[in-house]
């Protein structure tokens, strides 16, 4: 980043302007044209909404935690009626009450593919079959799904998915960005909502440019290139293969925490639904999940959230994204048996971290196929490896 | 460092050099005059050698390893007759053996505080005693003793200590510094053998002026102040106490990693004086412990050093220097348990990590003095909390 003080008005960030636009097609494994935007992840779900949607169109938001609400009050700020289907925090919804929902006259559907605030997974495979037979475009904030979890982009006809700079991408956030399919850029030419800092197809011009629209965050688009540049070069310069070591690093990392943590005898926020990106676990009874996010800071100088919102006090959450490997993932659930043992008033010594050690022996050197391909479920009922294909290479 | 790319005759660098000298002086815990020189921790070994010594002189060098047998190359370089006292790789001496072998025409006796290369601690405390009430000069290497072992310098009367910038104070290679006692001082007065570079007089002369003789490593020094500044801030802002907590940090991460080992049957390779620095363990039969340094760095990504000379493919050596604190220690355990269970063919799968989390579960709060005071020996014998007390604070 310190390096990357060069005007974006010039051949030198033109080139790694395009640069960068080509990895991330490959990261996010897409044909689609890919749109980088200088926001956070919240811009490029704005940028979703005002420009795919009019005034008083019919939208249906598939929400289950705070990220889920967040589209509803973004669809709602642009005028949209809003049809909610909810399910309770910690769990996700059945695809035949996504198919009773989705009447003919929706016109978008909003989801996530992992809801960070309390770690489940939904089925994003399950509702694009559903999206792709009707009129109305599928958008997902995958912002920590990418990098965690497969998604066959085209193939399944995602028409947006979204992403951050924050997130398994390892870089400081600033960069959001979204794949776009034919589907959506056709609907941009009819929709009315307003927009202006994030007119996607202003972007793809400037895009075909070489250039941004607006003043780009230039420093870290170049510590996006330097983080692909870093996640290909750990699989013989493969940025596919190098995503695909990051998913596999992490749900290999989130097997071992739950495995820990359901060791101690706590219960998981999101047993049936488990995301790779975020493992939330419920305190202990009649302890504010803050004492733990405390004391683990105060103790080994390192960082397990809160929950969000409500949720807050309620349960603590345990991220997987990027490079938190097997030495960081190990290394945190020893001193979480520290902060526990006084709370929970057992010994917990070496206890979680046996359980971790033997999810790792049993997963250690298997291919992302095959991790998918073995005992994990989908939240949909189906095997893992139906609803997270290991995809083969694509991109430009 | 790489704020500091300041020219070394200005008022800055000499404000940042006469601060960091200051800051050398608490960490060392003396109130000697300390001398900086860009070169590694041999060059102020040599400057010991050479400005302490006149050719012909009669030296005591003791030794039990790779750094020991370094003092004696050095005494002979420069024409000493050189009176060895050995140890066995992985053992110290006795004190009695160091008595008789201190014969009244010895000039000086040169010995490590921690024997890198073998994992083993030698009592500096019974060694000074000695030294106090004779005519020889004590010189100790303390390159990686300093930060991680108490010395009380000056009560003792240590007349050079020497300590290194890539060991317990965490930046790179290229500086070295040492304590010089006015005995020391006056030694040099008439000393013949021949130094330039290393010529610790200059240095004193040019620091008074806040200088230093010859070009300086200007990144480096600014680094060290950085470290220094680090090391008090983790400690209301006191050096003193933030080394101690280093030393405290040492105690504990060590005691934990040679449970851990015992507790996969291995053998530490200096058992009765195991120093805090670094910890030597024996591979097991007929593997090469070359194969457990690669298996490590291979999986895990993470550094474990192998033997030194003749020990290579004997033994693996874990470093305890700095910021390895308790994460990376239980993270280095729990990869060690993946690469050693192959090799040793039986179920270690949380057994080091049970044995270390219940030495940090012990020590975990204690303050030095009373993990000093509690049940750790010194290799001379004595508890270890009369060889290492706790010094009060000192300094400019």
């Amino acid at each position: 980043m310190a390096a990357a003080d060069i005007h974006h008005r010039t051949p030198e960030f033109r080139a790694l302007y395009q640069r960068v636009l080509i990895q991330l097609k490959d990261f996010v494994g897409t044909k689609n044209d890919v749109i980088l935007i200088s926001s956070s992840g919240t811009g490029a779900m704005e940028a979703a909404v005002s420009n795919l949607t009019s005034p008083g169109d019919r939208v249906l938001v598939l929400t289950a935690g705070k990220f889920g609400e967040r589209w509803v009050s973004l669809a709602k700020a642009f005028g949209c009626q809003v049809e909610t289907l909810s399910a309770p925090y910690g769990e996700t919804f059945s695809i035949e009450e996504v198919r009773a929902k989705l009447k003919p006259d929706v016109k978008a559907v909003f989801m996530q593919a992992t809801e960070t605030s309390t770690g489940a997974r939904h089925c994003v495979q399950s509702v694009a079959a559903l999206t792709k037979e009707a009129d109305a475009l599928l958008v997902v904030d995958a912002i920590t799904g990418l990098g965690t979890t497969q998604f066959d982009v085209d193939g399944w006809g995602i028409d947006v998915i979204i992403g951050g700079s924050q997130k398994a991408v390892m870089i400081p956030p600033g960069l959001a960005y979204c794949a776009v399919s034919d589907r959506a850029w056709q609907r941009m030419e009819t929709t009315k909502n307003p927009r202006y800092y994030f007119d996607l197809r202003k972007e793809r011009k400037s895009a075909a440019k070489g250039e941004s629209a607006y003043t780009p965050a230039v420093a870290l688009i170049a510590a996006l290139g330097a983080a692909f540049d870093y996640i290909a070069a750990g699989a013989g310069g493969d940025i596919v293969a190098g995503r695909d070591a990051l998913i596999h690093n992490a749900e290999v990392v989130a097997e071992m925490t739950r495995a820990a943590v359901q060791a101690f005898g706590l219960k998981l926020f999101a047993p049936t639904a488990p995301a790779a990106a975020v493992t939330a676990v419920y305190a202990p009874e009649r302890t504010d999940s803050g004492a733990i996010v405390k004391g683990f800071k105060e103790q080994f100088a390192g960082v397990i959230a809160n929950g969000q919102g409500e949720m807050k006090g309620q349960l603590f959450r345990i991220a997987h994204l990027g490079f938190f490997d097997y030495l960081d993932t190990i290394a945190m659930i020893g001193g979480l048996e520290h902060v526990l043992q006084p709370i929970l008033g057992r010994d917990l010594l070496g206890v979680g971290l046996k359980a971790a050690q033997q999810v790792y022996a049993k997963r250690r050197g298997t291919s992302l196929t095959q991790l998918l391909e073995s005992d994990h479920r989908c939240s949909c009922g189906r095997p893992m490896a139906e609803c997270s294909p290991t995809l083969a290479v694509v991109g430009a």
